[in-house]
């Protein structure tokens, strides 16, 4: 399989690059970066010089399937010739996920760049939508905050066991930035420092919103979503607080059990997604594709709550992406993903 | 005035050691430690060798008012004495917070040293119980997640604004889980990692219950505490989330105002308690004693959201705990106490 | 006495405010910053709001003393009329370090900019030139690498001791390379991570090898000087080496103790420089303005080790600049430096 | 190949795991662990849940290759009999290391458990002794600390070309301190701070000197050998200083050409020692097998500085140890060792 990279120069480019070059049947053939075309890939990230590579202005010909980690609208701009050209590709932006051009351009403070692919694109939240992925040559990617958060609340959403009123707290790593500078990443602005960010509204929002809304059509979700920045380079911790639909547990001792089993039941015959029975951290995802989720009835106040962890730069960016372009191609979706979190 | 500290040994002693230091009117006599005893103070803390104390097995005569660092059970055993002999003390540990002495039992599980102490014992965040510090000779120092959980929620529930059901998603750096060793606090574990942690009920929550209870008698709080760490080493950050009683605001879209004004009047004259007007850093209360407080209504949610920092150490432990020293021998609360957070 | 402070919007900047505004003797009156002037200064630096002040695109009339923040030729061009007019200033860029305006081409690549003023200045490592201080006018305050590693190797080379190639091999926070932003202090690229830079030749070193000169005129030294970047916000190690001149003790047994009261007799009086009995941590200078100095005497290879540690921002940059301010303007030097190292 | 691990419970065992789960020709059939024995792994490790393990009390019969990581002393004890049973054994621990057992006595503080092995035994360090590691059963992995220093310095010991009063300045991650609780890996002690230690001769220093010594029987190594500790899990950089022996260069203007030829030619055929252009960082190094080689002649002072990095975990410890395995039962020695780092 050839592969090609558009503007492997971010965190998400490297990083797919990073998995492709173990992966048994990809090879990475066409490489480009906006910035630092003409460099040896080996130039700008030092750990991705045994691929030998010459960062191009352009993709290369005859490829298989092409991964585009530019930002959004650049990235919708890179891609829609190629997805007009039967090139199964999958997005890492932003531009194919939410599926009204109104609400894109509403968050996105730009007219949607191709309004009539939004139909064509799949939702790439590779656990839920597995079927869709293998028939589909668009992949939108899904972001980080909204693959822990999603992947969190499916199971009793389906269920319709909980109200709508959700609170999704998250705390990120600042890789989850990108590699532009900005003060919010320089080191001595975050280093020993949590804040919150994003407090009118950040742009998963309506990402997690609509995803939660197609889970059960009779749920109209309302989370209230806030992002945090730690200390960290990789790694989000989702902790996700809701309310059960009264009655819906004929014994509410019996609560945490059936959550339990269900969240057990659902996952269960997934590889990198892992119901767990002690609380998550992220250092147990570090450099791999797993989400490990920890569902439990606080037992005082009866409430749900719902803690998962992932590294957002693999599960919540190109190790999903790799994954679905497995799904896309036929293979087995893990293919080239069973590193083993590096800890400690 | 001559200040006894028990167990300095520890974060928050040391700490009382270097904000007294420097206090106008304070001069520390006489330290203990427990297993330190007979060094020099500057072995233990070279950054407090300018003290050139040295470590007692005991408290010595003659001091004016007494700050226990110990931890819970051995404070109260330390400290029971010198009340009945009529010496102030500031009790940091949690053995005197609780009012029902069965509560304290359930939570630490062992009977409590001195129940017919509880009732003389004062709860010490400052800027709510300033008058009763002033007439107490035992404060019951906060702990370091209520004083930031109760700070950001006291405005609304005195106000009987908000529905019982809050969520408190906190932030801790590591500081705050002490001097002592484990797994759970050696550097490779914490570092590049972040996980929920108390997940069954942290000792921290009856105390914030039993404190937002007293807020306003209607009001029967079910908060669901849930504390994080985060690989800092000083600094809280609590996000509390709750839902409007309906109808308080007649005009929903003032409701963001309402909120603002309310939280600047009721903080209005406080020294170390600050409405700020972007969400708060923790790295801007590192090292002094404010807690900086951002109330906002969510916009999509309308619901309330409100985000405190502080540092752990400091408003969350010895500066309170100064604070109210100041208070109990009648000095302005500030004495001692205006050092600028340190920043980057 | 009126300050002012030109470029408050940097780390040194901001230092400078946080300490001045505890200073008994000092009101900063008058502060500039290039790109945010007429934002209050609580609004860059959120923990300096109580100062309750409006950035200015040019220094207000009638100062006392100016200290200048901005990087070299800059701050050069800045403080020459302030110079000429007879207003003491304290500059803590380059720009009056090197004494030769070659060597300053040299190095900074472009002439320097008032070569005239050279000899009117005074290098500003206060515990060394006290004297001439007090009668300056304008201080050229020394670089943060300088400080740690000139008043490591001061008291060995005063007397005659050590051969000329000394290895320093120095180890700093990020913040010594300010506030400005580029790749290598964006968080993702420093945390974790550990690296040598400025191989070719660091700007601090004709700076060190200068003052190493100036201290002993039968001395040529030729250090070899490497720093390197580690994932901490403040403070500098240095771990310099040397080999004793051939003879110089005449028994070697007692190299080790003649060298520790060499140190200690050397710094005798000082109030910020500690001679220390076991290895320093930067963790115990943390915010305050104490350089720690560690002498040893390798056991096996007869060989010096000096190690330093200083709060980069403070004793390498605003601590030591306000110290010489205060001794040009007749008060001792220590007022408004004594807070004590934040640790942990 | 049935792979035995004995001590999988501190950081070396852990990551023996981690690596070999991905070894095509390894599979680990038996593993131990003194305080944990009857836990399931991942209740240890939940990273290495996949691997299904428990944790025995003692080793497993028929094992083709056993790894010990229990520290010194236990470790002797442990692979003893196996050694005698004819087991290839790779012991991570220091017991094997040092050929003398007078100076494994002065700097272990106890007899040699088994100085008639010593003689038997292998040092590891792959790429120095590939031959006699492919004949060996017994090896005595390198030091994390050594891997570094040697790798850096062997090229021009062997070539004679510098004086033996060489200083090696390391940085150190922490998890290098293992797994074991101590106050200097407390967090909050070691964030946000640096420091040397082991002033009074760390136990790499004679593990140096031997090796040092072995790659020219003309030299006599003098190194002084300063490790520091800096505040990240993993990495080590070492920084090496070097005089050249008087006239070993004809023209000196080509002294630092000529080190780089020779670097490059030493290490042309290694996949893991790699010699780069630019200043390495550890980073590039997190999680993988290689070591990072930079030497350069600083070009004011004519000397030699050649700076390393690489992973204490696997480079410094279990990768080297897979390494040497692979040797021993002649596989490849890059089976299973192929990840690349993770970066950022």
């Amino acid at each position: 399989l050839k592969i090609g990279i558009i503007n492997i120069t971010g965190y998400a480019g490297a990083e797919l690059a990073r998995i492709l070059s173990r992966h048994p049947e990809a090879q990475i053939t066409t490489i480009t970066g906006r910035s630092e075309a003409g460099k040896k890939l080996g130039q700008v990230f030092p750990h991705l010089s045994h691929l030998d590579m010459t960062i191009a202005p352009e993709l290369g010909d005859s490829v298989d399937v092409v991964f585009s980690a530019l930002p959004q609208v650049a990235s919708a701009e890179a891609i829609v010739p190629l997805v007009r050209a039967g090139i199964p590709v999958v997005d890492i932006s932003a531009d194919f996920r939410l599926k009204s051009a109104e609400e894109y351009q509403q968050w996105y403070q730009t007219p949607h760049p191709a309004p009539d692919l939004l139909e064509n694109s799949t939702y790439g939240l590779t656990e839920l939508y597995r079927s869709n992925i293998k028939h589909s040559r668009l992949i939108a990617n899904p972001g980080c905050y909204p693959t822990g958060a999603i992947l969190a609340l499916a199971p009793v959403i389906k269920e319709g066991l909980i109200e709508p009123d959700i609170v999704i707290d998250a705390k990120s790593g600042v890789s989850g930035a990108g590699r532009g500078l900005s003060l919010t990443t320089h080191f001595s602005e975050v280093n020993e420092n949590v804040f919150a960010y994003a407090v009118e509204g950040h742009r998963h929002l309506p990402e997690i919103t609509q995803e939660l809304a197609r889970l059960n059509v009779d749920f109209r979700p309302s989370p209230l979503f806030q992002p945090h920045l730690i200390p960290m380079t990789r790694g989000i911790l989702t902790s996700c607080y809701a309310t059960f639909v009264s009655g819906v547990f004929k014994d509410p001792k019996m609560a945490a059990k059936q959550v339990r089993d269900l969240y057990e039941t659902f996952y269960n015959k997934e590889r990198f997604v892992k119901v767990v029975s002690i609380p998550p951290q992220t250092k147990q995802t570090w450099g791999n594709n797993h989400c490990l989720i920890y569902p439990m009835v606080e037992p005082r106040t009866g409430r749900l709550v719902i803690i998962s962890a992932l590294d957002n730069l693999v599960k919540g960016a190109a190790g999903q992406a790799i994954q679905n372009m497995n799904l896309m191609l036929g293979l087995p979706d893990h293919l080239g993903l069973e590193g083993v979190a590096i800890y400690p």
